[in-house]
């Protein structure tokens, strides 16, 4: 197809088509002549996949390309190609100390919740800063979460977590990166919104 | 204690606070003389919510105004001021339709998984507005949430939800309130992070 085509068909804007092509997120078409390439359903793919991640996801530029990079040069087992996506996709690593100089306590409340969980602990998590940075809100509302709490939210957020997981494709190791970070990102809000359901539904049923 | 006091501990700066005064979201101290007046700990409870309203969840001050109003008359049963909260909580209420012109089917696909999950479909729901939008984003992104999906988050979500609200203090309207009101908030990013740490993990533990 044309790049015209390309344009109409992912719904991305001509001059931003080209800016992925200069940047090398977008591989160039096959040239016919001196002004015209030809594209294909790989090239419409693609786009698409991109504008997900920036329009949908709202994943920066970078974050977007590293993503990117690693489904290019997919190394390794597919979990290893998954726990780098999922990784890349967090909100805060950037923000925080290099992984390598990362100290072992860096996230004291993330490190008790994932030990009372029974989780593994390992410094590295980019979500940990997250879930970190969460607890520190949480405090200083004078709401510290109990322990009790977390182990209720524990098993139940395990358990959605392992659906999910368990419904990637496992014959595609790029289908299932991709579906992964989509996945990751798009279901946060659709989780947020049934929780505050569940608490209409359920103060509505006891009225 | 004296205004200079009360911004010292609430953390809110003099302007801020005599602006609360001004728009009636906290009352006058008791005066003491022509420039002085005198302010208890039931302020600097107040002034704490408000930040915690603003600051912490985030709320734009019309809707932080609407649960400090909700507080102020607790009218009912705990039940019925809790649903009032949690819906002057939900983030797109004003930006539809006034509730009574809603049409039953605003919200075909939060509809389609209420009704799915059992639940109950009240069309007044602040929180099908914001499913519906989470909906329409997967949808967009290729990644229609399947049936199974949705059933796998159903039980799970609605379990986190239960507890929430058992842990709420029966005996106390507004505190019941004002938990309901920045639990429901805060604990989003943990869940929300929780989710993410529990994907590393999963994934971490097949390699």
């Amino acid at each position: 197809m044309q790049i015209s085509e390309l344009v109409q068909s992912s719904g991305v804007p001509l001059a931003r088509v080209k800016f992925y092509i200069r940047e090398g997120m977008l591989p160039p078409g096959k040239s016919l002549s001196a002004t015209r390439s030809d594209y294909s359903e790989e090239h419409l793919r693609r786009l698409r996949l991109i504008r997900s991640l920036t329009e949908v996801a709202g994943l920066p530029l970078s974050r977007t390309r590293r993503i990117l990079d690693i489904l290019d040069k997919p190394e390794g087992p597919v979990v290893d190609l998954l726990g780098q996506a999922i990784s890349a996709l967090s909100v805060d690593t950037e923000d925080f100390a290099p992984s390598d100089v990362t100290p072992v306590d860096a996230y004291p409340r993330a490190r008790a919740v994932i030990e009372l969980l029974g989780g593994r602990y390992e410094p590295r998590m980019p979500a940990l800063a997250q879930l970190e940075y969460a607890l520190i809100a949480v405090e200083e509302a004078g709401m510290s979460a109990t322990a009790e709490r977390l182990q209720t939210y524990g098993p139940h957020i395990w358990a959605i977590a392992e659906a999910e997981l368990a419904e990637l494709p496992a014959d595609d190791p790029t289908a299932a990166v991709e579906r992964a970070v989509l996945g990751t990102t798009l279901y946060e809000p659709v989780i947020a919104a049934l929780r505050r359901l569940a608490h209409q539904n359920i103060t509505a049923s006891k009225r």
